[in-house]
């Protein structure tokens, strides 16, 4: 391999056998095959944490069919996926979305990532000698407060991520969204105004469209008991508008209540936590043959249109295709062993198992029959 | 479905959507999600226990490629699939084996079955409107001696089965074989002895090929301790020929000793226990296309030649086919959705998800989030 084609302007470029795009399920076996087939192997994400949809919008709901757990939650699948592939040690970047993705005359890849949140991460650059994207439905991103200006405030009055967000000692904070997320925010800023905190906001309000929230019964308790004791209020309504004052700083938030009227909320700080929205993204500038925004691959190397770009999981199409995290494993199966007869085409690869051959069992850091 | 079909000779056919050939890992996930689907399953086995392979010839051996499981034995992947299955409650007939399957003019199979060792079990015989071979690489059969007579004294001097065997009382056993099976077989024999049991056999012989012993320590341990105590003798060697008296009663059998000489023991009884051989079978009868003995099949609706006869796991081929469990929990996922389609052709089946469907959650008798 060759990296020579590093500019001097950015860093020196990572170089791996393989570069898979996406840590949910299908993310972490793909790169668990990887492994497995002796390929080293850079896993990238746009969440801060591995898991993808399984984390991110399912934690602990129960999942029945994946083979041999009766039953798991998606935090415990992704637990388990974390704990199988970590003997292979491949290296996450998360918090990251690939913008760029071009072919080399060498036949590898040149890929680059830059930070979602633009929060301290650095971008990055690999020489990938093989690319898997494993991501679902696309690239998950916070739901972004649709309104006139709002884009302008993000970062100063307008917030994504309580980690993100700067103290709001003394401001009027309204608090967008009814998940489990936008409550806990809620219930941290108010818990700091009960307990007389110096960096307490002046105010908080939680805004919902409805007045049911999805969240955990005790969470729903907490805010309860803040609401009586005048810590915070809890509207419904739609946001409709930003207020700001003439050098453009926030002053407060236009709602359309249940009533369906315009009502003014004092808004000196927008927490807003609207959930998860997946965005396919960059995925769709790379060339790549496409059905109805889903990557079109075969169904015995699962190879996208370019050779040595391989796509498994929720994001390919193929006749027969079923969205289920058991294909998505097969899949990614397939494709470790299409791009290990890629890149050493003179080697045979006779088929290993894990049970039998020691080769395996040595990468897995595993001594002969220990489980015995 | 009619059941009109049934002679008078036979009992009653049973009637299920789904017939299953093999209970091992592929077979009972074929079962899975056959019934979370809602169709009906009864599962077949040649083998007394399911879980084919897993159990047969690995138990204890761990694999490491099950996603989410780091580690199991093939033993515990059965009793975890085992377990999942429960609540769909596919109807079991093990012991048995295929030996006709005939297409029906409804569009559905005439399938029947007999006991594989004739010990107690009836026939069965079956209208399926679909049939799912799930029999990886045959069905298995204990390994026979094959030497000249030995056919014609199964069931009364030669035998497979420590269950099946008669009292051995005051006879000369040779116990063939070197593996755990066969230890045991020969240990329990030879604990008569000692113990001066009245049932016991007047001697007890192992024979094996060579002087290693494929068994668990203290098995071999045992062994030891009882040819101290004289109770029983090792011999290395191969069987060669049977000594028959006049009447054609077995008397002894004509090994070659390690040093290539012919040498006789004293013989009476002949406990074979060779290990499992498979067997394709009837199988290669049915008028299905084959390629190397495997059964080719498309990667849609892993469908055979014969429309609503699928095939799926270690016994199939299609390009790019690595014979993993992974895979085949794949192609039963997909073959149940295409026998779904078929036999309701008229009504949609949109994917539905375990961790959301009431459906499914009430088939699987999962209350809505008991995993929470």
């Amino acid at each position: 391999m060759s990296a020579s084609a590093g500019s001097a302007a950015t860093p020196a470029p990572l170089l791996t056998d393989a570069l898979v795009i996406g840590a949910g399920p299908i993310g972490l076996w793909q790169a668990f095959q990887l492994g497995l087939l002796g390929l080293s192997c850079h896993i990238v994400d746009a969440l801060p944490q591995a898991g993808g949809q399984c984390t991110a919008l399912y934690p602990d709901k129960p999942i029945y069919d994946i083979p041999g757990l009766p039953v798991c939650t998606g935090a415990e699948l992704i637990e388990r996926l974390l704990t199988q592939v970590a003997p292979l040690a491949p290296q996450f970047h998360l918090g990251l979305e690939i913008d760029t993705l071009r072919v080399r005359d060498d036949g590898g890849f040149e890929v680059h990532a830059s930070p979602v949140h633009g929060a301290g991460l650095a971008s990055v650059h690999w020489h990938a000698r093989s690319v898997f994207i494993a991501a679902g439905v696309g690239a998950f991103q916070p739901r972004r407060l649709k309104l006139p200006g709002a884009e302008a405030l993000e970062g100063r009055q307008l917030h994504h991520h309580a980690s993100e967000a700067p103290s709001l000692r003394h401001q009027h904070a309204v608090v967008l969204g009814g998940d489990d997320r936008a409550l806990a925010w809620a219930i941290d800023l108010a818990q700091g105004i009960a307990a007389g905190r110096a960096d307490a906001p002046a105010s908080v309000t939680l805004l919902h469209r409805r007045d049911v929230y999805t969240a955990e019964p005790t969470r729903i308790e907490q805010l309860t008991a803040l609401v009586q004791a005048g810590a915070m209020q809890c509207r419904v309504g739609q946001p409709a508008a930003l207020q700001q004052d003439a050098s453009g700083r926030l002053t407060g938030l236009v709602i359309t209540n249940v009533e369906g009227q315009p009502d003014t909320l004092v808004a000196e700080a927008l927490c807003v936590s609207l959930g998860l929205s997946p965005r396919l993204g960059p995925v769709s500038d790379w060339g790549l043959a496409l059905d109805r925004k889903l990557l079109q691959v075969d169904t015995a190397r699962f190879e996208t249109s370019i050779a040595g770009v391989y796509a498994v999981g929720d994001i390919v199409s193929y006749p027969g295709k079923k969205k289920l995290i058991v294909s998505g494993f097969h899949e990614a199966t397939l494709a470790a062993h299409a791009a290990l007869d890629r890149l050493w085409p003179e080697t045979p690869h006779p088929l290993q198992y894990t049970s039998s051959s020691a080769l395996l069992q040595q990468r897995l850091c595993r001594p002969e029959r220990d489980g015995r």
